[in-house]
């Protein structure tokens, strides 16, 4: 049985820049991260997007991997010929085909370094522990909500999103390379010391899982009329409390506080004020802080994709 | 005569969106800023392409304000169509003909809230001196530099522009927001203070004037191999030393240090890491930071316009 690919991508929303400038760097320069002779591909989700330093043409990439719309043959959006190629080549029986995907992303939001998981896959949950022991990441658990579908790295076996910020979208920072660049490492390492059974799984993960995304305040037009409370933004990662204000703004009688948002009050914020989910009506996501015990079966089912 | 009128502008790029969002909540709320019955118009620059969040649809609104090109009935691009339209209305013989134009734009570099001056029009240094003495915000002076032109306050007898950073293109951000209505609030007041000879002139104003603009190191390929150096990113106004690296990167053998810029070690760089200049070449701007005396005649000429 051949070896079970990596698939590294950068530039799946084509203005987030910074993973993609790292691939070519190191396409130049393969020494620049140690792979200990794992297999893998790298690509860039959405070249034509990238060149236009745009999020997508026609649609986001990263909502479109779902069969709906990948069978839909009437459909001839840009991105969705993008997603059926990517599909066709890493995907199974593809030429490349990969089991693993590594999607890099970048964020305007105060995210730090993190990790997103879309529900809990137990090979999903054993790469993510294994990073958050190595790392320390946080990891933003997405599930329960079909508001937001597609996203890539659920149609491969196994497969996470690694978010970076804060950086505006279309500018070069090297805070965000070398970041992309320490977790690329870490997850070559990762894979080398299970093929060597050398790894430490950890007994605890702690996951941010998703309770529901919260929109701006809005007028009877449907504008936006209230911008992030200037005491929230950029607090990614630090739970509510009761007084939190989520919004404030000029033409609106009162501050918009926990009541009008039932907030319990306890909640983790993430994602405030992301430049590209303003159009999707997310002003922030609310999320769950827990700490849930490791399960030794997410490593086997890990070891058993490989 | 007519009193004459202030244009106030934001959306000239329609991904900055904290101007022209204040502009809509002014509209609705016209108490938010004392005007003192000084006559003005405000209006979006670039509406279409606020609507998209993109800087432009076909080319920079704010390189299209000069004759050769708004006179050349070949071409049709929007911003140039935009260009015309706006100076048809608010331009000489329009029907909401300004005097002064006042600019809002947001930048990703961290800029502060500043002044921008194309050229050293007496109103226009007036207006600016004005504003520094009452808000201490720094000057950036653009002139003798022709790789860039047609800046749209250049087209009306006094305009200036100010720039609010850092803010990630695409994000509505208090800090933003309110800076703006500081400054927009300031300048209703001058003119009051203008009209009521009740002004304080400053003796001195501190200009940064431009020198140069600096492209991102390439590859042979025309490539971008490196990113600002991470000690230099964020460091706007804070002037160079002779040991400062512009730059670095992991696809070169050296730093990018001031031999290779020819750096004096005494620039102040500006507009570090703009995501919009990017495509133009412009990694950041070299200036030299000067404090010059005022003229009463930049006043006399401010008020010669009113």
């Amino acid at each position: 049985m051949s070896e079970k690919k990596l698939l590294i991508l950068g530039g799946t929303h084509g203005n987030e820049i910074n993973a993609p400038w790292l691939l070519k760097q190191w396409q130049n320069k393969p020494s620049l991260i140690d792979t200990h002779g794992i297999k893998f591909f790298s690509d860039i989700g959405n070249p034509l997007a990238m060149e236009k330093c745009l999020r997508y043409i026609d649609m986001d990439l990263n909502r479109t991997f779902y069969s709906e719309i990948l069978q839909d043959l009437n459909n001839n959006a840009y991105e969705v010929l993008r997603a059926r190629s990517i599909n066709h080549i890493y995907g199974k029986g593809g030429s490349k085909q990969s089991q693993f995907v590594f999607d890099f992303h970048s964020t305007t939001a105060n995210m730090g370094t993190c990790i997103v998981l879309y529900g809990r896959r137990p090979a999903d949950l054993a790469i993510a522990s294994f990073l958050q022991y190595e790392l320390g990441l946080p990891v933003y658990l997405y599930e329960k909500d079909l508001t937001q579908k597609g996203f890539l790295v659920e149609y491969w076996p196994c497969g996470i999103v690694v978010e970076i910020g804060p950086v505006a979208q279309g500018v070069l920072c090297e805070r965000i390379v070398s970041q992309t660049l320490l977790v690329l490492s870490t997850i070559f390492n990762l894979f080398h010391k299970l093929k060597k059974q050398l790894f430490t799984f950890p007994e605890t993960l702690i996951i941010h899982s998703h309770l529901r995304s919260v929109d701006f305040p809005r007028d009877g037009n449907g504008n936006i009329n209230g911008f992030v409370h200037p005491n929230l933004d950029g607090k990614d990662w630090l739970p509510l409390n009761k007084d939190t204000c989520l919004f404030s703004g000029y033409d609106i009688e009162e501050k918009f506080n926990e009541s009008k948002y039932s907030l319990m009050g306890s909640e983790v914020p993430l994602f405030i004020n992301e430049a590209a989910y303003r159009e999707k009506g997310i002003a922030l996501s609310l999320t769950r802080k827990e700490t849930i015990m490791t399960d030794r079966k997410w490593v086997d089912e890990l070891i058993s994709l490989m």
